[in-house]
């Protein structure tokens, strides 16, 4: 097994394996296995099916803990920000796991370690060995430190509608007056900037700038949201 | 709540919750919510995101450990006739949940309490509530009582193509000679049953009768693969 790996797992993670063999098979591909079949050893594909589900656990308790007043359908569409593909194979590439998985030739010449759906399925599989190994405090401890901050600063939120989710969670005790409102434009007719704030009544809970009214207001949105949730 | 339902889940399960308000709001749909506003409950929404999860995760580990030769794919399409809308309904009236649902009028006079994706959202926000109360071990044990027993007795294998996954269980390390032979037929034409064996070589393994030669092959491939998982 790599040393490196081993070490940045320690060092930056406080992770190590009890079973070498799971974390050895979690970095090896298909395309590994079938150009060494001599050498009898398993791809990393079983690990993965486990580590999705490991995954998509720890996931959901983090957004049903952070967002204790979101509705169901909203948290879901949070989760499914997190857990596709490009954000997965960017945890992957920030942990360095891109530099450790065990490639066969012909994956490795069309440049496969940075093939998002490879590095997806890498992360995945290792999720899966460390749960097999110690279970899924493990799992929730070492994701965490890559996915919890991110959670907590509203990363996933960027792709969300900020308007519907603000409303959504002020209107869940019945109706509240929110409303947007054009305080300031700046700028020449083609390089303009919007300035909007966002109220409940006559309480300004929120302010955001863009390149177009609806933009500010998202900004707008997203800035209350991120102060309901401090509170 | 409800004390048939304690003493139900403490009988059966030996289940008994620390914190009774997570069991109230599993059994308490958003229809009767809109009907009691003032009561202020909560609905089983969001304990059935979490649920879903955790049904997900335990059913993988179950089926990792219990299909240990069998590839991601074959695993994948297992889980999903476990975790579908109409399994987990089932699941929810052997346990008998559907006596104990809170309903809104609406709900209860349209029948509600027997719709498969009412029962199936209820079985998943009990897991939830499981979880959050006891954590995963809890839940693991609870279906390990109501699921495994019929993954061990390759329930949801039926409606699985057999004759595939025996193939790829048994050439998983390299080319093997399987097949499949007509030994006897029995019968008027209209009402006729194929008897058919299954082989690895010289070497029988399996064997099956039905309405149709294809139906006789499929269980003949069944019941090789309830004799290798013995090995």
């Amino acid at each position: 097994m790599n040393d490196k790996l081993i070490r940045s797992l320690r060092e930056n993670y406080q992770i190590s394996f009890k079973d070498s063999e799971l974390l050895e098979q979690a970095f090896t591909h298909s395309s590994y296995v079938n150009e060494h079949r001599h050498l009898k050893q398993r791809d990393n594909e079983r690990l993965e099916f486990l580590g999705d589900a490991a995954l998509e656990l720890v996931v959901s308790e983090f957004l049903y803990m952070w967002y204790s007043d979101l509705p169901e359908g909203k948290l879901t569409k949070i989760r499914a920000t997190i857990v596709r593909e490009d954000s997965l194979a960017k945890f992957a590439k920030e942990c360095g796991f891109d530099q450790y998985v065990l490639l066969g030739k012909g994956e490795e010449n069309s440049n496969g370690r940075n093939r998002p759906s490879l590095l997806c399925d890498l992360f995945e599989a290792f999720l899966g060995s460390l749960y097999l190994d110690q279970g899924l405090e493990a799992v929730s401890r070492f994701l965490s430190i890559i996915i919890l901050p991110k959670i907590k600063a509203g990363v996933f939120l960027h792709e969300m509608d900020h308007k519907t989710t603000l409303q959504e969670i002020l209107q869940k005790n019945g109706d509240v007056d929110i409303h947007y409102e054009l305080i300031k434009e700046e700028g020449p007719a083609h390089n303009r900037e919007f300035f909007v704030t966002v109220s409940v009544g006559e309480h300004v809970i929120g302010e955001g700038s863009g390149k177009s009214k609806k933009m500010a207001e998202q900004k707008a949105a997203h800035q209350a949201i991120l102060g309901l949730e401090k509170k």
